[in-house]
């Protein structure tokens, strides 16, 4: 069964569109978490980041970042969080991978919330760690 | 002045490095929101993902994601989030671009807090922000 996002792709749905090229549409959010919250996917189904061709990577993220430009120059963002969520266990909702880009604004909104608290490392061999993760790029 | 990670890729403050390249150095986190928890950022100075060059931003993309991927290999990660913060209003604490991958695991860890709530769009003309961001795209 389709996913959403592919629905939406398909014209079975509707959206409202901010860009489209062959491979990449880009789309608001329709749960706006901030004014102007986009999702900019690729066309073909791809589950996540994770299985994302890397060349279809790296169309969607120019468009993101055009975006994310484009929300400071004309809404007059401060900043802007660009993110995704791979997997059900990191939020991911569709699993058809989308990036977030979420403009940023003096007066806080409160819809996106984002804690990164350091956490207790003693427990941890860091170099070890590094090396493991090293191993598997 | 120097930023940070500047004189961590000079060698002038020490890193537990998990990736490095002629463009891309990846390096574990100081502060580990969860087990395995890496920045990923370009050498040449560039203060956030509105500022980097599309080629540079290719690259540390694909590094990005090949880190997500080796997380969920190697240290049974079950979904991985990835992140740019530009600007302080964003939450960017470092001026010089850098992505976040972190880990996300079956177990909670606390130190990441990702909430994304839908604010009250009743006030907000969709179509006509929708054509504004695209203006500037």
């Amino acid at each position: 069964m389709k996913d959403v996002f592919c629905k939406i792709i398909d014209g079975e749905i509707p959206s409202t569109k901010v860009y489209e090229d062959g491979d990449v549409i880009a789309i608001l959010d329709i749960s706006q978490v901030t004014r102007g919250h986009i999702l900019v996917m690729p066309k073909a189904h791809t589950e996540s980041i994770l299985t994302c061709p890397a060349e279809t990577l790296t169309k969607v993220m120019k468009i993101a970042q055009r975006i994310g430009q484009a929300e400071v120059a004309v809404l007059g963002a401060q900043g802007v969080n660009i993110l995704t969520n791979a997997g059900e266990m990191a939020g991911q909702t569709v699993p058809h991978f989308h990036v977030h880009v979420i403009p940023r604004y003096a007066q806080k909104e409160g819809g996106f919330v984002l804690e990164m608290k350091q956490q207790d490392t003693n427990g941890l061999d860091l170099p070890r760690l590094a090396r493991d993760i090293a191993k598997g790029i």
